[in-house]
């Protein structure tokens, strides 16, 4: 076991959520979300996605969310695109810092059914987008390997599946010339339970001891803190979060009902396991209750309401 | 790591869920819910506590509930006391397995807000119980350890004090002639994380390695399936669990607010880990429906929502 000294979360909650919420959410609350997490320690916040906004309502104003952040010392505000339409967006709107990603689908039935792309298309899409960053300069920081663990319309999905396409996504950034990436995990539709995480970072890290591995949870199945947990004890030290486990409702019953880990938890586990995030606590679960106030319902992480130990005393 | 190759998780979400609940719940409804669990695989069922109904409406019709469970065999249905007045109507109640327990908190500010009694006095009051088991001929099956990873009252509790409440009820269970039971550490106020696990079920494996260790887990701050993770990974191989995380509600704002670990969620873990549990899932999830359905509102659980593996596809 080798816990790692320092962590680094990576907020996702803004993006992820208001892509999610199916009500309206005035641009101006969604900025003082994000606003309030850009006091936290938090330095990386990913703010919008640049996708189509008949296809996602809720990310219809991402220009006017980037127009109106307000830039501190520190803090990267990040976006996720999908496609060269979406990165040409990034590309212009002010205060993103950009950050080339691309991401293909380990089970290719997911692939077929989320993008209408086989492996073949998945890999040439991805090669197209790093064509781009190639071009703007801009770095290819992180390749995701969507369906890591699991897959609810393929079912288990080999660790051959991973390695594989890690391994394509590695070369296609050495053919266009751009830095070695960390690797996302992402544990799309939260098929990962700790031995699964084992596995599938151990076969990875086997395979390139000196890749840096990330994961991105959900917890649709109330696993996504046990997961974190093998995945620290495995050394790994970067992980997606969102505020609050923004992006999933508890009580829905069906597949989306699934946040990501929740930032303000898994800051708190690391806090208690001698684990350094940078993050202040209290200031996150102030943010974590301000999320539930901008979505206006309850959002499933524990710690914003429970609060910090002593807190009842 | 050493997994246990079978684990026994005992259901204690009637008792803990209906003592919790605000609202009035018919006793044939309670009687509904234990049956279903009945039906899933769990051997240990406990189903109300005998307290004073003043204090605890919600269990008023305890003897009611035990006069209309359903025998099965290889299921036993226990029940909770605090005291020789509680056991001894436990004694006449009908349908009711005794196992007696013993509870000491190792925190002794919690001790005196819980129960207004010190150490002397918590291990006065275990001993009289103990007592009473050896003249009714009842075995001594545990004893609990309350707040064994730390107390919102008293902050941090040293580990040494979890060892001397073991090691003073040891030396009554043997003063009166009952034999060794096991012990439960239960993390009362939910303060354990997976290095606490590790820490306190550490230190209690080095001072009785014959000792065989429970753990009793609450979700209050999200750690309890990461901490359940922690304790399988030790070879713990008995838990308490409630269905659908009865005994909390994820949206009051309070210290209540704090659901013993998740039955169905917990068995998904370890079906997906190899470890057996005997438990039919389906049956289980199946069962933590009709525990919101029964309590009338949405509790934490995540799988009985989610579905299984594959059951979106």
């Amino acid at each position: 076991m080798t816990l790692p000294r320092r962590i680094e979360i990576r907020e996702e909650g803004p993006r992820e959520g208001f892509q999610f919420e199916k009500g309206e959410i005035a641009t101006a609350r969604k900025l003082e979300l994000i606003e309030a997490l850009a006091q936290t320690g938090l330095r990386h916040i990913q703010t919008v996605s640049f996708v189509d906004p008949r296809r996602v309502p809720g990310m219809a104003d991402a220009e006017a969310v980037c127009a109106g952040l307000t830039p501190h010392p520190g803090v990267t505000y990040n976006a996720l695109w999908l496609n060269p339409k979406g990165f040409l967006r990034a590309l212009v709107a002010p205060n993103i810092a950009l950050e080339g990603s691309v991401s293909v689908s380990a089970s290719e039935v997911f692939g077929r059914r989320n993008q209408n792309r086989d492996r073949e298309q998945d890999l040439a899409a991805a090669a197209a987008l790093m064509a781009l960053y190639a071009q703007h300069r801009v770095p290819l920081a992180r390749i995701t390997i969507m369906a890591a663990f699991g897959c609810n319309f393929q079912g288990e999905v080999p660790i051959g599946a991973v390695l594989d396409r890690i391994e394509a996504l590695l070369a296609l950034a050495g053919g266009a010339g751009l830095e070695r990436p960390y690797v996302s995990l992402a544990d799309t539709m939260a098929w990962a339970t700790p031995p699964a995480i084992q596995r599938v970072v151990g076969a990875v890290r086997e395979k390139w001891p000196d890749l840096e591995v990330s994961l991105h949870l959900h917890d649709t199945r109330g696993m996504a803190m046990a997961n974190a947990w093998a995945g620290l004890q495995m050394g790994v030290a970067r992980f997606d979060a969102a505020i609050a486990g923004l992006g999933g409702c508890p009580f829905a019953r069906h597949a989306g009902a699934a946040g990501n880990i929740c930032t303000e938890d898994l800051a708190l586990l690391c806090a208690e396991s001698g684990i350094e995030t940078g993050l202040q606590l209290e200031r996150l679960m102030a943010a974590g209750r301000l999320a539930e106030e901008v979505v206006g319902h309850p959002l499933p992480g524990r710690v914003k309401q429970a609060g910090l130990l002593m807190a009842n005393a």
